[in-house]
């Protein structure tokens, strides 16, 4: 089997996966740069919500939370916004409504003011401003966090980064990129393509994500295996200091190893350290050829052994190993008319390869296709012959988010877990829940440890709810894994934190908080677990 | 041009490059796991020091420092170390000599206790002790740092972690290696080599240094271009905070968002926020071939283009880059009589690819070769034909620093630089110095646009040192880089820091040490600046 080429990166436009009623927006062209940043909601309704999303309760009547003592915003407060950003606050019920829902819809808070600075100096006056009022802030990217980290809980002051979205410099030979926290990732990934470099990070909601945010949040996603963690490709940031104070650690270079690396403070820690207004980051070079290749496998172990496989023979190569299980083909089909490329199998995997020399690759992909089928490990497997079949075979993999939101409730976790067990759980759990729930699928990326399990149900139930945990949580603690593989803690997972880091790590985590929050304004009700 | 390859991996023997009375020592076989850890001199002198190293000069006489007002350690203190540590308490002065030197033999404190623990709940006990004593403590790995990070200023307390060299766990299919901080870098790297891994990270000294003296001081070396930094490397670490509190996490999983980062924290801090007990690390799969090219080129501008076709034209197999200018090639044959195995030229650059299919490397390799050829960016070249070879061509480039020592008192500087200023410098100081020096000289990683500019003249003298400082530190803070790339800052870069992190960031610094050590018996005098 020699297969045929696709040599140009594919622009997978179809990457999104968003609830299906946003599928019009997310699935659409990058968000445009306007001065009123759009709602979620306002581009349109998708294939199965025809009558309308519902309202969504707000985030304190469904969870046990109790507002803390900040103030609140007064006249004279707003007064003091408008002097610091002329224009930008936004104060209307109707405009807010957008940015105090998540964009799943499970979290909403009831915040009375947006400010939209343009400037680190603005978002430092706003800082100090909040700071020495006792005014809570939360700091706002583009609004895709899972976790619910990206809206307010109550009423804090939401800051958008939506106007702070200026390249500053891109140098094109060592493909360092500098520019503001705001910037969308697609459009920085368009600009940095178009000099024949690439965005170290690829994620499905690029269209509308940011990348301070992305940094805020330490994102993962789909070049994770090839091109490493934010931890080693951001060279540099500039943060706010929650008194105003602007820190400067926006280098440029490679190495520096002139004292703590103060920026790994803030990248992770999702706004309650800091909030970052311009990040420096490494982007490397475009590959010349980018393969894809679907197949399918007879049971998990195969699965496995084709990583193990792929990773021998296609070496440095090899840019995604991604994986489904049969449901999640089932429901891509189902509720997106999405059609299997190849013969039903138990389990799916999505093989790239991006590299410099296009035979040389096809050679190298041909003759790992020869073995797995030849071995049985795969059982019938297709090639992206060209750029649009390219982002077909990657859209089943990505648009499993949005088949799910299809299928009805859904409870989700992102676990890190070791490879030989990863799926282990995803059996347990749909025993364990027999009828009780619609579908419990695996999917993720495999090559990283990286499961997503999700459970379908007509609508929530709190005993269903109380089947899945902390069930979920202590069997991945078991196995010394993550309960947020790459998510975040956000709103939703703060208390489930213990699962996966002892007393003193949470206690050190609550001691760098006061340090650098001494008031707990940034991005309160997130990440540290409530107090007892 | 077609290649012959060294299609094994080359064990590199020759890599070391230590002062020349140490050289038989770090050349040598492994460090021994001996009970009694050898001195870095007793190995006995090499080639241009047959009169023997002279006396090393106190710290606080030669440096303006004034020891702290930490307890002095007392018979009770020993009696409670012969408890927690029994046998393993040395306080022979003879014996505690070497571990009081830096290996470059600048700097020499005068601590009369050293303590090898083996296990982590011992280095807690001590800890706890030392913290309730206000005692100061001095962290040792391997002793081969650069700055004068690892031997005490005063009287500190030397903390080995020489008998801290068990491996713990390998995972033969994720290759996620957990050891403990003592384990020798060039011993993990045979450990992992024999199960078809490599270490992420290669350095010169790696027979002595310790993993976790490399993760204290975030080591860059010669897979950096490649593997990047530790921060993404690194998985977890277990760390003992000063009052004795054991920081577990030492997970071992490619992806972990639940909560800040605390891990980062520690690593490049040089042992002054907490010790490092365990590390965690994920091992790259050993490349199948790896090939050398020595090539010389007529200018640093063609080295330039070089670096730019090497990476256009390689892509993905290409593992290092470094260069090495005339100057460097003289000394190298006048004090270790190696010759250079291309025509005479200005500078010299050291290609190296490393990658899953012979064949398809050979080819982009010849591909590449006849292109700088053809175009005159390089007028001659060798490739390795075997692993002597290739061994050979490497310790050109790797023996530079023990040439540098043969040729007198040596001024050291690593700085990150845009890669396109990188050589003016050398050439700016030669020009500033004239006669005054013996031999002023550039080299490095240049991928990384990591420089070691050097200077040799025949004594240390006052008024050279005053015409390089802080001349080249405001020089590379002019071009926005980093005074120090990869050695750290340690006791002799301490109070340069401010060329390269404004004030809020040393502020910060200062803060994060409070809360770790609010004592400041770690490693004190090292890393954060003198205070006014």
């Amino acid at each position: 089997m020699v297969p045929c080429l696709a040599s140009r990166w594919p622009a997978r436009l179809l990457r999104a996966s968003p609830p299906c009623w946003l599928a019009a927006r997310v699935r659409g062209t990058p968000r445009e740069r306007s001065p009123r940043p759009r709602s979620p909601h306002e581009a349109g309704r998708g294939c199965c919500s025809a009558s309308g999303a519902p309202e969504v309760t707000l985030t304190p009547q469904r969870y046990a939370v109790q507002r803390l003592p900040f103030s609140a915003v007064s006249e004279q407060d707003l007064a003091a916004f408008e002097r610091i950003v002329p224009g930008r606050v936004v104060t209307d019920p109707d405009e807010l409504q957008a940015f105090n829902v998540d964009w799943l819809r499970m979290v909403r808070g009831s915040s009375k003011v947006l400010l939209r600075p343009r400037t680190t100096e603005e978002v430092s006056r706003i800082l100090r401003h909040c700071h020495e009022r006792n005014l809570a802030v939360n700091p706002q990217g583009g609004n895709t966090g899972m976790v619910g980290g990206s809206v307010p809980v109550f009423d804090e002051v939401i800051l958008s980064t939506a106007l702070m979205n200026q390249i500053i410099s891109f140098h094109g030979v060592s493909g360092i990129l500098v520019c503001q926290a705001g910037c969308v990732l697609e459009e920085l990934s368009q600009y940095v393509e178009a000099r024949d470099f690439i965005m170290p990070l690829d994620l499905g909601a690029k269209g509308s994500c940011h990348i301070g945010g992305n940094v805020a949040t330490n994102a993962g996603g789909l070049r994770f295996l090839r091109y490493g963690s934010l931890r080693g490709t951001v060279l540099g940031l500039e943060v706010v200091l929650v008194d105003g104070t602007v820190l400067d650690c926006l280098t440029t270079l490679r190495k520096d190893n002139t004292g703590y690396d103060l920026k790994q403070l803030f990248i992770g820690s999702e706004g309650t350290l800091g909030v970052i207004t311009t990040v420096s980051i490494l982007c490397p070079p475009k590959p010349k050829a980018v393969n894809v290749a679907f197949l399918g496998c007879p049971g998990f172990a195969e699965v496995l052994q084709t990583l193990s496989t792929c990773r021998g023979m296609l070496g440095e190569i090899l840019s995604a190993f991604e994986f489904m299980d049969a449901q999640c083909m089932k429901l891509v089909g189902q509720h997106l008319g999405l059609a299997s490329p190849v013969r039903d199998s138990p389990f799916y995997v999505l093989v790239e390869t991006a590299g410099s020399g296009a035979g040389h690759d096809a050679e190298k992909l041909g003759h790992f296709l020869e073995h797995v089928l030849g071995s049985g490990l795969v059982t019938d497997g297709t090639m992206a012959t060209d750029q649009r079949k390219a982002q077909t075979l990657w859209a089943l993999r990505e648009r499993i988010t949005e088949a799910l939101s299809c299928d009805g409730y859904v409870y989700k976790y992102d676990l890190s877990l070791p490879v030989e067990r990863l799926y282990d759980i995803v059996i347990d759990v749909r025993a364990r829940l027999g009828p009780n729930a619609k579908n419990v699928v695996g999917y993720g990326h495999l090559g990283d440890g990286n499961l997503h399990l999700n459970v379908t149900a007509e609508a929530f139930s709190a005993s269903l709810l109380s089947s899945l945990e902390p069930y979920v949580y202590a069997w991945t603690a078991e196995q010394r894994g993550s309960v947020s593989a790459e998510h975040g803690l956000g709103f939703k997972k703060k208390d489930v934190l213990g699962y996966s880091k002892p007393p003193a790590a949470v206690q050190l985590m609550r001691q760098l908080k006061a340090l650098l929050d001494p008031k707990g304004i940034l991005n309160p009700y997130k990440v540290l677990p409530t107090q007892a």
